[in-house]
């Protein structure tokens, strides 16, 4: 029996000791897998949009160089977390093996996608990257990743095409959230900040399929307006900038029971509460949110809801989502666009 | 019949228009109150920690020169917000004037402390604030002072000191919003780190007339648990650095239904998961909080744990927490210490 610090993967931080491995500054990457381990047989990395950047203009776009760095980082850390932006991306690869006592239920030879972020997964190149020309953030490669007892992952579908089901599964727990908050709360009515994106539109199907009757999706524009009405998502569809909060009431007339932002904008938190009716729940998947923001707009206009920051993993997350993207064809209209094939 | 943005004292901001009154630059303090207001005749200010501490090193410590600063803002601006910290802070003062339709529920006569911010509050000074000499926070002051229908102040007790009343309604919004958490989940178990602090004794105190049977209370060090066990109010306590993710599951042992965050440094965010059980709640009550770190902090350990951004405001909160300070003996005995008599 081991404790819970195993299934977080502690026993593989090198340094400094008893940090947990997001925030350690090397991991040990040895293939050899403890019972609970899962060791994933690498095929393609993606590195976080964020760290590429900062890595092509440190080296003045330079793909040779970019290449050396990220295989200095990963030989140097034991997992690719970029020192100066922190994050890391995500991978694809094939289950090579499975520790008797793991509980993620993998199979060895089923290709997957994991779910929790490289910056706290042990990764070992073997390829020295030679696929990779540096200039894209897929990056083709091959090594050993491992996924701890507490790690996710979702096998990637055979119906689907990769690039889809990384952009979906990106953005899993939104559809997620919103249904089970739909579901145990018995809303019927919800607004979605930003309802034309990936997190929006599968929000919005998400809520229609938990019961939701009356859906507003609030966009930023009429191009926007006109996709999400194409697409059939919302009973109504308006026009408004999230983070101006009275423009957002006015937009959104009646409150609703449930708001969901999923702008990736700074500022949307008063807006969002103002569309929420008392007694009604806020759901705060936008990264740029200010917990101060939300915490003392609330309190400033005496509105009595309840704020979630949303939570990344629910049970089922990643089947949730990509199941909506096959049965809704107003989702495929809205996401297929965006996908860089 | 008003919009909602009424209100929210919308039609008070003089500059720039279409703000809420948080964000304006300048508010109309006229004291002829519409339908849904109420005239507040001011007897103190209790400035911002950080606003008060930002002016007097501004003024190098000169009172005079403080008191002139704080003159100045408010005739300025018809606010007390400090240009460069941004906060305010609270004011006491006796209900002048209820207009008929305000729902606020406030005789005249009656004294009040507004547990809105100063920084939405229309404020008007008619003494020139003599009777300070700008070295404390607290600043006896007349004028008037203006809340809108959806305001909030509370009635100040006679059975207490203001100074308590104030310190205890400064963080009513912690044991409200705890209570509400056990009684919704049915939780029975419970975590409050910081729970020695104000807010940290109180949200205690609540969860235990909640229902909960397993109280936790992990607190920094042996003075604080020695103090808190005197108090009472926990079945246990526990020492760890709350920011040490590992310290505290350790410290914690088997994870609770409902955790309360009530530490008032960074970085107690993957400490409050762990603690928490599967299905369980966190609660964010620091001001401190960083909304990316619990949101990928959550999600990189795969954590099903429902977060909360700690609302400042529930109905009924100020009563409640006065009603727990008078009735646990434990509470009082955490709290005095802490008030400047």
């Amino acid at each position: 029996m081991h404790g819970p610090e195993h299934a977080l993967g502690v026993h593989r931080v090198l340094e400094p000791p008893g940090v947990l491995p997001q925030a350690a500054l090397r991991l040990d990457a040895d293939p050899a897998i403890t019972a609970d381990e899962v060791r994933i047989a690498v095929q393609r990395l993606n590195l976080d949009a964020a760290s590429f950047r900062q890595l092509s203009e440190a080296c003045a776009g330079d793909g040779e160089a970019v290449r050396a760095a990220v295989l200095d980082i990963v030989r140097t850390r034991g997992k690719m977390q970029n020192p100066v932006t922190g994050s890391g991306g995500m991978l694809i690869g094939v289950v090579d093996a499975v520790g008797p006592e793991s509980p993620l239920g993998l199979s060895v030879g089923q290709r997957v996608a994991t779910l929790v972020s490289l910056t706290l997964t042990p990764l070992r190149i073997t390829d020295d990257l030679r696929e990779w020309d540096g200039r894209s953030e897929q990056v083709p490669a091959e090594g050993t990743a491992i996924l701890f007892a507490r790690s996710i992952a979702a096998v990637l579908p055979d119906d689907l095409p990769d690039a889809v089901s990384l952009a979906i599964l990106d953005v899993c727990g939104a559809p997620a959230a919103t249904a089970r908050v739909m579901e145990r709360s018995g809303a019927r009515s919800v607004v979605v900040l930003g309802a034309a994106g990936k997190s929006g539109c599968l929000s919005l199907a998400a809520a229609r399929s938990a019961g939701a009757r009356q859906l507003t999706g609030l966009v930023r524009n009429e191009q926007e307006a006109a996709a999400l009405r194409a697409a059939g998502l919302a009973d109504r569809v308006v026009v408004a900038d999230a983070t101006d909060p009275l423009a957002v009431a006015a937009a959104v007339g009646e409150a609703a029971d449930v708001t969901v932002v999923c702008v990736d904008v700074p500022g949307a938190e008063h807006g969002a509460v103002l569309a929420t009716a008392d007694g009604g729940t806020v759901v705060f998947f936008s990264m740029a949110t200010s917990f101060p923001a939300a915490a003392l707009g609330a309190e400033g206009m005496a509105a009595d809801v309840t704020m979630l920051v949303g939570n990344g993993y629910t049970p089922g997350h990643a089947a949730l989502a990509l199941e909506l993207y096959r049965s809704t064809p107003g989702v495929r209209a809205l996401i297929e666009p965006r996908i860089d094939s």
